[in-house]
């Protein structure tokens, strides 16, 4: 091989990331991270493709909002990849913790795609620690608060009912949920305060900050048919932006948008959606 | 192999049926069969897989629902499982009346689950023997009201035409049609009570037994996609549930749930939706 | 082989045409015309597949309408098929183009069945020189109006700012778009008509000759998965149907419909939805 | 609109045929037939759909073979596009002998594209009054020698029966069968020939004109997995192309393939094996 | 409702099962169980599916086979259906024991339907008791044999190195082995015995009672698609039915059929290649 | 937000890369370049999806190959991710030759995931430069040596006369060639040296260096159904590995893997089976 001398910059290429988001982790305020997470799902699995599906739909989109008058390519935004995940499932959720705990110490925002909706619940315990009042509020077609389910406490049907147990009353917030075992709902309906079914028309007030996690199956099927456990009856993709209007962004420290099982749509319009979730939450969080 | 003792109880297992519907015959008051014809489709075939494509997806919901605060568990429903049928196309709608005249003879509410439209004409044959004064309530995107088609006098697209001859004047209603053959629509216009192609706000009075037939078309394609016959401009699910509030259950005496396809849908959503119309007239009518 | 005589006529077949469409081209008023250019998409290929896709879909569809009491059967409307279109882009707009003249020329409407957006260009450029106070009438979710796309001046994403350079200022109406690029949207503002994201209720009076383009991403992924860019929060199938009665049908001197992709909806959903906006457009302008 | 003269020539078009067969009917030796008839399937309907996707597939195809440096281009091939069917089957069955009744009038060889089994029963009905002595080679992995099928005589498991029951003892011939119903081998064996389960050495010498019958199912379902009733452990493509070296052309008056279920194939594959087996037949045979 | 009398027989109908199944537990010799597992996989999950599909693929086949002259509706086997699992994997082993044991009691012959490959380990774990000499003969493309996957010590990758433990030195046969981990291979080697990564010629004598473990990814992936963890270069299905015969049937005392993923293989030739091998190995072992 | 100080390391996150291939840039031997080069197909486009397919895939293999007793962890390999390709065709090739060129600057082997075939001509040019001796083995089901396709003379089906232009006679080896244009062939017999269309049992002794240009769609369609063009007929992943095993690895320059198109096949095998190929590549280059 011919001697020659090493160029000063290698040639470029980029590893599949969110559109736009090319921010280093240091100067970014808002932080991506994939969490293949897909274990306890009872119907459909596959949410452990979630995260880069969602990747590959961004770039189908504009980074820019002519609603909102802003750009992603402007916000600092960084997308860390995925996180490696154990099949144990207790050491998976630490390994979800740790990484959301690292992220809020340098006091950035996490969103979290997953993967399962069991993910909000080592997310929430980290958050706590930094935001002690930390507000639940879910997003989601079911309530997800079984006392356990098919034998197990942890599961994407007991994710709220746990993270209740870890933040206390008065600190979990639901919407959209339109599907309930009916123990289930005997036991959430004192404890969990409950915006409805169909899209409210505001927030209550709070002082507190505030965990978002959007659980895609709150859009009807046919808007999101790709998720792990669909629901006929639900949200058109206008409703839910328009809740999104309704959130005091400035208190939001994590957000999460799980439960997206990309083998379910092969024509991919529930990654596309879900793509559009996530753009338009940066747009309102990552100022 | 070493000599043991037979334990009293085989080991437990459950071949496929619908969700939470253990009731034996002898006790049930609602009965579901399925009856895979698919014989005369002109377009998309596969209704044939339709009663297990059900089945199978109506384990993705929960047998209880809050707003009727009622839960499949506590009523007595029975799943035949399907019907054999014959390639013969006359001898297997023999087949299909000959079951749903010993359900009706016992008292039993018969709920076929198809395959294709067709099925009504021998399920209402049948149940006319019973209920003289039977009322057909056709919800459809398709009138299915021709003479003929394609030569043929038994088909998909004719079975309101000979459900009209075998029950008379003023028995038909339909609900929901959206697209015509123009001489079709001549001749049903005297024929056929129309309530519109939109949900309508409420019934005509009946003192009569009614047949409710629900073709899965009538839905808009995006909502259930996996249909024979898909028609854009349909209905939302939303807007279906609320017509089954509309009827008079006590009054019902058989139904059907017809053309579902599910090789037209690799997404699943479209048995999905079906399942959960099943459960929704379950619900309501097995008291 | 034994001898026989040759009888008068051959034995009849059909090749696949648009439902209802055999009026020899002499005699017939609209031209229906496949394009399948598919060059320029940058997400996802596919579109040279549209033209057939349509054609076989179309035959699910009844040639009646009883909206509008019209029958496809008894309308003066020939199905050329498709062009032969070579690999050069600059070509194959000049063969796009020379049919279009050709068709335009002999005082019929041509309506072209896409393929891509990008053959507009070629369209309007034809239609020009016989009507030249032409407007182009966008129905669209993009507004297809930047400078030049990855470095080239003709895609799918500038079709609209090259129409635009064609036909000078205030001769471009767009309706629907609900996606930009910043820049896009800075340079288009001044320039182009927009008649709003969601369907108007009236559009403006115009003595000029119309060109109607209808991008089918205009409509809810939703309601049509299958296209080339598809954007969350569209409108129904009802919404477009409606905004074409809106339309001053006797000004129209060519249509185009573009940008269906049909690999991307396995269950064929969105080729019906083609289909049937192509139905109700020839059932309005071939009278 | 301007007045402008009519030029002499239209724009060109192509509706979709087969790859390079532009052949008038008159002066074609070999005439390519759609006969989408699918009614008795048992399994996994869906052969309408057949010949237009054969027809879209072999595009992808060169019209040249190396092999036997002939080319496409240079035969005198019409494609006569689809027979319109009538849904009743006995009826259906009338118009396909009339059809091919036509063609070998005319002293031209019928391809037919199918379509279900059953087709080759009317063809072979309107040969036999041509060609007294026909033989039927079927390449198939089933028989289809039942005397009845679900109570049905007429189907796409009987068709070798009735087959041989017009042509007689001896006239029917079978390679490639590897699935038999037990009572159906019985009645078989001293009534067909068979060359067994993997590709023959050699054909037996025949002095008879010959109908070859196709059925995809003889391939491996790895091979052309969209077929109404895959058989594992079929032949490889080479196999199936040996074998037609094997055929004495100048010998064959009518050719049929049939079973191709292209909603069973979304990838496409199935389709593109079925025209690559077209071609080869072609080649050999349009001398 | 007008008074009749009580029929003596309930109309008939069909629940799911494999076909010609039908024989009453008491006097069956075989029996299916359905075991959807499906919680370790770590690449493609859906093996949850696979046991119905199965079933429902089953009826494409013949019952008979000509090569062994048997016929399934002569032989006593029993489809119990599905056993529920619950969500706690380590529950859910102890369900799978549990029925296996009951089966084994019954001196049956328990044949499992997968699901995921770690069920072979309770299946094991149970058969151990009635056989203290059982040989565990597991044909596949990889060893599991591996420490611990992931952090975790029970799963699909490990399960045949769980099975070591329980049955002790020259008691695990391993055919088919393709693909392995560096580490996994060297502690392999002494332990398993391996008969070669292509079909052997013979099977070592053995006096033991066996256990076959059969995973569908030994085949090559265009054979069968449909696999958690597909592994390219591998056996064609003629090559696992001759493996098939090599087996002493009669030492045969449980079977299972794993890794079936159906949601990865639309066409559906996956599930059908497995219904195909459990009925070669229903007609070799039910006798 | 509290006041917390910033930990020394971010949390982990990994973006999708090829298995195993985490060696930095400087210091690795074979750097991987996704290429989605999709602009010239004529048929199934979707090539551009391929390099990320490839990526997601590998992660279901081993890293560890037996046979060779190697591992991709021990090996010097970098994932650049992909190049940003402008929309026009030209300075896309420019684009991809100037990366080729830095890699081999930097005297490192490139490793190109395709994307279109014609990406072959850029890197052939960039390598060329230190290489003038270089030899294009290419190993594909077309010789792509016309002189022009569909008046295009930089095209998928031109690529390898385009590279005969550049490197000279005697510089171009085909083998797997199974599928011609008349003309083309005539062109080529003298002009490209065949191996013929079965895998050869040696390579000619060469003292150039190579580029291997691995075309997938050499593999039959039911081995890598997700191709641009495929063709029946082909090798098996055995028979392609077999090869890889003929060439002389020391003298490789250069690779590329072209032709994935993923959206055409749903069940994904076909991405499994390319990035299985790179990964036998990998271990046989990167040493």
């Amino acid at each position: 091989m011919p001697r020659l001398s090493l160029p000063h910059d290698p040639p470029k290429g980029d590893l599949l990331h969110f559109l736009s988001t090319k921010t280093p982790y240091e100067s970014a305020r808002v932080i991506l991270v994939g969490c293949p997470l897909d274990m306890t799902s009872s119907f459909r699995p596959g949410t452990r493709f979630g995260p880069n599906a969602i990747r590959e739909a961004s770039w189908n989109l504009e980074s820019y909002s002519h609603t909102l008058d802003k750009d992603l390519e402007e916000l600092p935004i960084c997308d860390l990849g995925d996180i490696s995940l154990p099949l144990s499932l207790e050491e998976a959720l630490r390994e979800i913790e740790g990484s959301v705990s690292k992220i809020s110490s340098n006091k950035k925002i996490p969103f979290l795609l997953g993967g399962e909706h069991l993910l909000s619940l080592p997310a929430v315990r980290a958050l706590k620690a930094f935001y002690p009042d930390l507000v639940f509020l879910q997003v989601d077609a079911h309530s997800d608060f079984r006392e356990s389910y098919l034998n197990a406490s942890l599961s994407h049907a007991t994710v709220a009912r746990r993270i209740f147990e870890e933040l206390g009353e008065g600190k979990l917030i639901q919407v959209g949920v339109r599907s309930w075992d009916k123990k289930e709902r005997e036991q959430a309906l004192g404890k969990v305060k409950f915006l409805g079914e169909t899209p409210p028309g505001s927030l209550p007030d709070t002082r507190s900050c505030l965990y978002l996690s959007l659980d895609l199956d709150v859009l009807d099927p046919s808007v999101c048919p790709g998720v792990s456990t669909p629901e006929p009856g639900g949200w058109s993709f206008k409703e839910l932006v328009s809740f999104l209007d309704l959130i005091p962004w400035e208190r939001v420290v994590g957000v999460d948008l799980v439960e997206l099982s990309p083998p379910y749509d092969p024509g991919g319009i529930s990654a596309l959606v879900a793509a559009k979730v996530v753009k338009e939450v940066l747009l309102r969080i990552a100022n």
